[in-house]
């Protein structure tokens, strides 16, 4: 059993249970995001992180231990995503990566964003003409070395 | 002269010329994110947007025609980006695009995050262990309709 | 078993059983092309919708709950379709896409038609010289925002 | 020049000139759609269309001659298009794909629908909610042949 | 068990059994291509034809109901062929594909051959200097329509 | 200039002179396809055909040079084409790649139909419910060598 | 089971006994290299090749009978091969491509060398600075031919 | 100028002077194929080399000079070639690829043929069948190494 | 089972055992890098080597036999690696791709640096402000041979 | 111009110059590695930098301020490079991406090492058995963050 054949498996025993991501979250202790990105197979789990998540889900001794290895990370099945929702966020790549770039290197010189030393955060925003999703990234500006 | 060849252009005569993305924002009247977009050749400018653009970056008469078309969107050379500025966000997209989905998925129903009726904020975050980029997205939540 | 791998299995069915996806959506409760795209793995169904579909399938209680998942969508095996039914559909996007874009941008301004907030229909136009095939697509019109 | 090149040329002009398809398709004598497809390189017009093309628009005797061939078409720089627009109606082929070859074989018999014997048409659908466009594709079944 | 799969089961039945295409396309009431095309699952089969052939190759009762399913078209693993004999064909499509373009639409105006409304014969041609194969194709010339 | 830029020009002044490809063939001394091909930038001219050639479409002694050469062969932008003409017969070789590859070596043994030693007619077959295109390939059988 | 999992297989078995391709090739009756590709998937044997080679590696019947069908040629994953040694020879093809093609045309004029009509020969040359690898290729020159 | 433009050039005007690999490459002092292959772009010239082609081929002083660097090396337009001249030998690495990594590594044990440490031979074979080419591939061995 | 599904088991079972790399190197008496990448698929060890790994991680006789096979390697299931750790080294290639090759020709000469005569080292290098990764590769300089 | 184009003409200018990377390192007051990567297009050069460097190359205003803004960064044509020496580092991401990424994580954690806070150095190691090129990578480990 690979990593992602365990979040598939996950998925579904989540969403038979009627689990919310925040219930498995708050058992293992993280934020809601991490721990779904962990369970989804991107992110390594601590043994006692994995021990939580296993008793929730009813995983097996091994399940449980997979969790707390490194995966190979990379969730999708296409280089462009085809499923709708990921998709629209690979078009906010093609559409304003030229102008992160700009900004971020105005404003901060030569560098990148971190992807690794980064968290993320996801709310409803409510609102009248239909709810909006708030996306907020945070990773630290790594600046380019000269030698 | 295509938009992408006038992005080019435009990005060295500000660089020459010194301007900020937020000098350039305040004469055109709209966000800093959103008018570096436009100027980067994937926004559509009003004519009153794009005289205030032309006239700061002395560009002529057609060029400031140019930025009221409704550009041909995607701003990379190819699928998978090179730059590791703009490469970050394509592994975010890898390593979190399942995790988006189950989460809106599971807070908001079948549906997606709008790369349309959209907005983008970027700040830095001061930390004595190296200052952090914030960058907001917030996005309606349009729902699959059944018919 | 994915929702693929289901949508494969019901084809088998619905063919042995000689059912039409008129009587299937009949019994589901919408329309046939919205139902024939939910068993073919690419909508959710609701718990109700999904039991009424399960019923005349003989599906298992498995496959039952499998079709009130969200899908991982995207229905075809390469980005380009081989079949040649399918790949009529891609043809129109590569003759007529940047037609539909000029066309709509100029009656809507910059924006796109909703892929979501959208219904389909699919009619059978009686023709002495061979009958025609009528496909209406309707989709919201959503407006760039600007900010 | 190609027909490409030509094509752009012509939505500048048409553009400054401030001309809508509409216009220009009364002028040529067929529909606004097959009109704009025409002009941007994906099909070929009579030479009396072409004529009163290029007389609208003040193109050359070159570029009225070019519009009288018949173009290589094709009209996206990549097999996945990456503008938003285009983007969501190849996501019709990858979301409906299987579903339309189902509903179609399963009414028609083993066979396609036509992408060379067809018409399309384009209409604004008023809607408080937000207009909606109507597209109608019509194309004649063409059953596969048993020898 | 999928189309091609039962392709392959076929293949080697076909070959213990030594059976030649023309004996089992003079079973199936069918040419030898047409036939050969459809039990290497490109084509549907009448239920007579697939119970004929189910019953010249000892196919099981699912199998000879595959063979009356439309299938899944498209029979290579890879865009470019790999197999010697198959890639041949694709590079006459590299090296003629501008003339059959050129040469057809001088001849019969805007259009293409149909590979629907197509049949195609393979023969022998005996030569001292070693046999020939003539291949001929015939497909209906189908016009674009203006509209 | 290449031998594809040539061959672009070539196609507009045989159009402007209302040429035919059988009046050029007749010049050049071949057949109407090999010519077609030939002038399309596929094949090498004597200097004899080339001559010809140059004469009857008014190019220059570079041009009439570059027909004298092997050109690197291979028509097409994209390795599956978007022409709607020219992928009708990539989807030939999706759909019967199998069939060919099954039929031939069934008749002949391993081994394949040379691309080389190979003529190609296309003729007009009139048909009362639409004309039909008749493409007739010949090339030699060559066996796979044991050593 | 297909030819690739056999030719899988058969390099277990033929590691495991400690069989040389020459020994092999001696009991087939063929060259070491032909057999090799042989039992690799990639060349149809006689009956009675199959028999001594299927004796000599304890292949079962069907296994055996495997190795007298013709295989879908193509020995690799991926189009560019990642095998260090396997790609070295792709490395020659992108290297030296113009140069077989530029050298070959001028000695023999417009054609290929065959790669069917083909015997290939391997050896070691010894050399006191790390001995060598001769691989001799030898294919029938094909002219084009004209018509 | 580009090494991939000068080569363009250079084989036109070899053409047009009626020169031969064997002449040019006598008066560089290398062989036919290495000559061939570095003024194709693909190896460094040292001065005088580059001198006596600049002569003969009456080159500029600065095309002279470009011969003297080190090319980025590939001369092909696309992964898989389209020419069928160099497509063969593509297929070589298809259908023998796995066969010459069993067979060397037989022989030599765990390494590759060096493509760099490496010289070919091309010679014409006169068969009254046909003529054939020999191709002699000469690479030293490089084991791998454990540390 | 193949050699990469004995990498992800022995990676499993490495975890599970709590052993690290060194040790495994220490038995098997060659480095960590060259033993790890031996385990994980990519070279060939040794009888006595995988005797030595095979007991310290409780594998098979035929796995142990499977690990003295020499391996089809390439270690990453897409050409441009999705894991972020295994990326960042795809983007060295990229951003250093060119400097690596000017530098080492200007340097040496014509030729490469060898990925067959090579080592690797890597270790930690701590430092106050993040500890440091220091991998040291080694490999010969191969010159191109003229001839 | 844009940066790549100008990094060609630097290679030149510093051929024909006869400069070593060194000597312009030195001018620049940067290593070698990093002044070769930035006059190569891949860094950003600090105006008194750029000064240095277009005064050594005879560099225009515009070039040398071009060498001041960040580039878009990635140095190859294809995302699998063609060029030998570059491809031995594509090669070594093959082989040894899957040791990397164990072994760092086994000795660091989940996180990765830094291609922007990184240095590189290349060194000659005589070796009487052929000189060798030492590579020492030395990157920051960055540790992913748990939120």
């Amino acid at each position: 059993m690979t990593r992602l054949e365990l979040a598939e498996k996950i998925q579904l025993i989540k969403a038979k249970k009627g689990l919310s991501w925040s219930a498995v979250a708050k058992k293992v202790g993280q934020s809601r995001i991490w721990t779904a990105a962990a369970l989804l197979g991107q992110m390594q789990m601590t043994p006692k992180q994995a021990r939580a998540a296993a008793k929730l889900l009813d995983l097996s001794k091994d399940e449980e231990f997979l969790l707390t290895t490194v995966p190979y990370k990379g969730s999708l099945p296409t280089a462009v995503p085809t499923d709708p929702l990921i998709y629209r966020f690979y078009e906010l790549v093609q559409v304003y990566g030229t102008t992160w770039k700009s900004v971020i290197e105005e404003e901060f010189g030569e560098g990148i964003m971190s992807a690794i030393d980064f968290t993320m955060e996801l709310e409803r925003v409510p609102d009248p003409k239909g709810d909006r999703i708030k996306i907020t990234l945070n990773g630290k500006f790594l600046p380019y070395k000269q030698y």
